[in-house]
């Protein structure tokens, strides 16, 4: 008897599950429908910065496969502008709203369920409004209602982002190429608080160094607005003037629907899942992207982090067992890399403070080198920062902030970590050496010395 | 009392182990002799070809360290155009040739010997002759000769390099750089053979794309003078007339005194050295550099890998256990990467033909991705192939050749080859994800999906 698979949610997770099942097992042997409550599928919401600041010019570079290729090809029923509203596990149904048809409920049964609700943004109560020209940076109409504004009449001048993570300072740069006046408001002492902040501090120079207004250290306390449009952000340190705000402060799981159905959260406030992405203790249900919390193979603790590489994993680890095949999702380091006005930004493992949260002792070292050999034109000067543990010299992080072929390092680093190598290790690596790529000791191991020395 | 280091060989690993030691060693503890037979000290030979094609323009851009800072900031007595020509074990010293002083001998008392003599350029029989215009590549005064005939007068307008190799490519490319007609001969069916020939033919359509005149599968048998000046290259295919012939056809271990003196030689031809350099069974004897063999921690077999980066790592590691300190040499996974005509090349581990003569039964995989996410700016096509152990899917080697931001994802290879991973663990390493540095998926990731599919 043919089996149904049922996804909530048609981006990375979602769509990577549907199409690694639909590998193993074709339609007369599965169905699978695929509810998404917006227009896209497959999309990036990580170019939505590039094409606001214009690097990009069209909203569709940014789908990397429409409804339509998988209906056609992958006989996958996608059903867009479907909102899931419930999940009825003793029925083994869920109920959907179809917006683009008034709101009619659409009931469809399953045998498997991959539930990809991905993440929602932070809204504080200051932001539940319906002030006009408030934008967060989430979803494709996301970014094109915000284009919109951009380019509406009164033509916004003046522009407030809220947050100083990824997402604000790639934002924040964006606005600045589009010629509007920024100021960026964070709460944390630098910018970039997924580095320390002596490393956050560089970024903050950079932003700087572009015309930006950096306020870090601030709080916003309130909205304010003038005919229904934002006119200005309150916070403790005054007022800011503002014709556009955008939200960056970050998501937490889309768990309503799963917390109502039952399924299992944890500490983290994301679900539950095992290594091959089944929902712990609800046979048939799966679960996988930014909805999920996964193992920090450093700290061993649960932690939520949203990421479009690892939703595409976790969908696909999903999709192969649901196909009958055998893959897991062994957990995360926290590598993570962007780029802000032309500085690159990388990092991996722990953090200083996370270090300590685990119950780590530790030892940092700091070097300062250069992305090609100091001779060879285009050498970028490049800090790198390690995290090691103490007396055993196991690497637990790393952090770089250079001008250019510095963010990619870190996934030398990350290995390193994922392998549990020492510094002093590390300092032996055979990494490649040639004078446009790198001094005859790169930066890494040079940082890797120093650090096996802190160690001692 | 005070003891002596004689150093013999004043470039990266003599003088790393120099430097080392004297670190952990004040001058009334340790007396230090280096003795370097060319003009010389610490200078980047791979940095020659970008200097003859322009890209850097000074000669002292590619000393690291002089021999004045040497001598004053580090108490090293270095002594240039000094030529060790003897080692005499039992009475514990070298004699040597002072070619400024025409060539009076010296001889010098030493405790500790550190035998850092590099390599010598293979040199067929057709190329010993005393015909003007042929030039190795290894040494600043090959540069500086090579650059001086260039500039000469009648001025050279057809060059032919022989040997398809890193030096050979890079040199070739330079001689285009520099506005000559260019013929690059090479013996194997593809150029760059420490890659393997479907990979090397990508290196090949991109010299031939660049101008040049590429005859692979061709072996050399002579040379032709004219007045004392090379005139044309004979090969087993025809005869090419040249007015610059540049030898780029390997080194070997330069061991002559090593030989004489009876310190143990591998099969490779260099000298066998024990973790910490110090040469296998004569105390007080230590080695480092081209002239050393290492262990392949893939193949388990010794290698001759003539790289600078190892060069300055044995050194170090000389240098800090002749100061009293503790460091280890462990070993080589074959790393490599060059840039020729804005290709950039990679590799690491074994090749097909290495891992076949080291025992393994492998599978491969090569996979086409893009450098950063296929809608960003600047994304470039990469291919990668991975040679993954039959059964157990462990990592044993990879290739990358790309146009941007390719050669260094490498490293990530290399990290994973030095730790045993295994290609399905690798699908699940956590790299760094931004459009601007990678699609999704990350090349990498791709590949290792792609050979755990084919181990399996």
């Amino acid at each position: 008897m043919t089996e149904r698979l049922v996804v909530i949610g048609g981006d990375a997770a979602g769509m990577s599950a549907a199409s690694q099942a639909r590998r193993r097992r074709g339609p007369d042997d599965l169905e699978i429908v695929a509810f998404e409550r917006g227009h896209f599928t497959s999309y990036s919401a990580c170019g939505i910065p590039y094409w606001v600041g214009g690097l990009i010019d069209n909203q569709a570079d940014l789908i990397s496969r429409d409804p339509e290729t998988f209906r056609t090809e992958h006989h996958i029923d996608v059903r867009l502008r479907h909102e899931v509203v419930a999940i009825d596990l003793d029925r083994r149904e869920v109920v959907a709203r179809a917006w683009d048809d008034g709101g009619r409920e659409v009931r469809e049964r399953f045998d498997q369920l991959v539930y990809a609700a991905g993440a929602v943004p932070i809204t504080p109560d200051w932001a539940r409004t319906d002030t006009a020209g408030i934008f967060g940076v989430q979803t494709l109409d996301d970014g094109a209602s915000l284009l919109a504004w951009l380019e509406g009449e009164p033509r916004p001048r003046r522009a407030v982002v809220i947050g100083g993570g990824y997402i604000g300072v790639e934002m924040a740069e964006a606005l600045i190429q589009r010629g509007l006046s920024v100021t960026l408001v964070e709460r944390s002492p630098e910018p970039m608080s997924t580095v320390d902040p002596d490393m956050g501090a560089l970024v903050r120079q950079a932003l700087c160094g572009l015309g930006l207004d950096v306020r870090s250290g601030v709080t916003v306390t309130g909205l304010e607005s003038r005919d229904g449009r934002v006119a200005a952000v309150h916070t403790d340190e005054g007022s800011l003037p503002a014709d556009i705000v955008v939200l960056g402060l970050g998501v937490r799981p889309n768990t309503k629907l799963a917390a109502e159905a039952g399924l299992p959260l944890g500490l983290t406030g994301a679900i539950r899942v095992d290594l091959g992405m089944r929902v712990v203790g609800v046979p048939g249900v799966w679960a996988a992207g930014d909805c999920v919390e996964s193992v920090h193979l450093v700290s061993g603790q649960m932690v939520h982090i949203p990421l479009g590489t690892h939703a595409n994993k976790q969908g696909r680890v999903a999709g192969i067992n649901i196909g009958g095949g055998y893959a897991t999702f062994t957990g995360v380091v926290g590598t993570a890399v962007t780029r802000v006005c032309n500085l690159e930004v990388g990092r991996t493992g722990l953090r200083e403070r996370d270090a300590t949260a685990a119950g780590f002792e530790f030892v940092t070292a700091k070097v300062e080198s250069t992305s090609r050999a100091g001779y060879f034109p285009g050498a970028e000067k490049m800090t790198v920062k390690l995290v090691a543990e103490r007396h055993t010299g196991r690497l637990l992080g790393a952090q770089i902030v250079g001008r250019s072929e510095a963010a990619k390092r870190i996934d030398v680093l990350a290995v390193a970590v994922w392998n549990k190598m020492t510094v002093a290790e590390m300092a032996n690596l055979d990494l490649g050496y040639a004078p446009p790529y790198s001094p005859v000791w790169d930066p890494v191991l040079v940082a890797a010395r120093r650090a096996a020395a802190a160690v001692r």
